[in-house]
């Protein structure tokens, strides 16, 4: 039977995930917005991301809460200081999808994406989700395998950024520089995505083995 | 007379001041080698950061063993926790020095910056040193016109980026869309840096108070 004290970083683990889930639906919705230049869907992101952020301090109360009236030591103390820098990283995570949504906003209705480069947004937006998705399953069971499918995707996430750099500083980019701007902020804010997805599986391997020298991404 | 718990959470303080008196010194670093197109000082960026992340390491496992062994509770307690997220903050800071370098060596010897925005960066540059050694302050001290100095020069900082977009997106813009790119990301790099020194203030006035309502800027 769990203790009482472990239930209770059992829920703080729980409202951890469910913030990288948060995350990644946001980032998910301001994909739809800047695919398919839904301005609603950006505006949505906006007012779902509260949610997110009152979370963050939620978890990081309950967890001082626990450091306080507890005193936890060894892994238990470990994973209480990962989650207060796990929570930092899934708010960040939105803030990064909040980004995506203000650049949709403040084009429209111009679409931001000219035509030429929607397969490859549409492919990090999907990237990303998987990443917020995998990073909320390795926070409840520290799955190896959905750890190392983090590593791949934030490898392929940072391919595709490279790419888009790739695209537009070509002679045969025809778009001018404002949307040459806009896409390279748009890939920055996915690749960052991803390091805070990597950033918190680091933190999950931290927190069983102590181990800090793991690259936290940021 | 401090007790020895007291002197240890004093150590830390003080590590983490250096911390951030370090990633100033690498920003300074690495405006330099961007202003006067010096390759040297971009490499000494990279190399003199090690120290930063070995320092993060080490206030990291510091801060975790006072956890730990003496189970600080209220203010005490806070200062621990905000020191861990300081530690994160100042290693950032030192990481968006090295963005910063990357750029100047990866152009080189081709300046990154034409003539007419020398003068921005100069004054970015200055700022983001300001707001370095500021930082390190304010954790020492809690010095609060410090503090609010803090403040002045992120909305200065922030000035500044608006004003390279409205540069490079003018239909005057005359040097490419590559330079543009490098432009607009070196800005942000300085606008980053800037805005985790206004976390580390935040979490400066945490400590104090408890008060996690204010924007963490991260």
């Amino acid at each position: 039977m769990r203790t009482e004290f472990h239930q209770q970083l059992d829920a703080i683990n729980s409202d951890l995930a469910r913030m990288c889930e948060l995350a990644g639906e946001a980032m998910q919705l301001a994909t739809v917005g800047l695919l398919t230049v839904d301005l609603e869907a950006a505006e949505r992101v906006l007012t779902e991301l509260e949610v997110l952020s009152r979370m963050r301090r939620e978890v990081d109360q309950a967890a001082l809460a626990v450091l306080a009236r507890q005193a936890p030591v060894a892994s238990d103390l470990r994973v209480v200081v990962a989650a207060v820098h796990i929570t930092s990283d899934a708010d960040r995570m939105g803030g990064l999808a909040a980004h995506v949504a203000r650049i949709v906003r403040l084009r429209h209705p111009d679409p931001v994406l000219p035509n030429d480069v929607v397969g490859q947004f549409t492919e990090m937006g999907n990237l990303a989700v998987d990443l917020a998705e995998d990073a909320a399953s390795v926070i409840i069971d520290g799955d190896p395998v959905r750890a190392s499918r983090i590593r791949d995707d934030d490898e392929a996430m940072n391919d595709m950024h490279r790419r888009l750099f790739t695209t537009v500083m070509s002679p045969a980019w025809s778009h001018g520089v404002p949307a040459a701007i806009d896409l390279v902020l748009l890939g920055r804010f996915y690749e960052r995505f991803a390091d805070h997805a990597v950033a918190i599986a680091a933190r999950v391997l931290f927190r069983s083995t102590g181990d800090t020298t793991r690259d936290f991404g940021q």
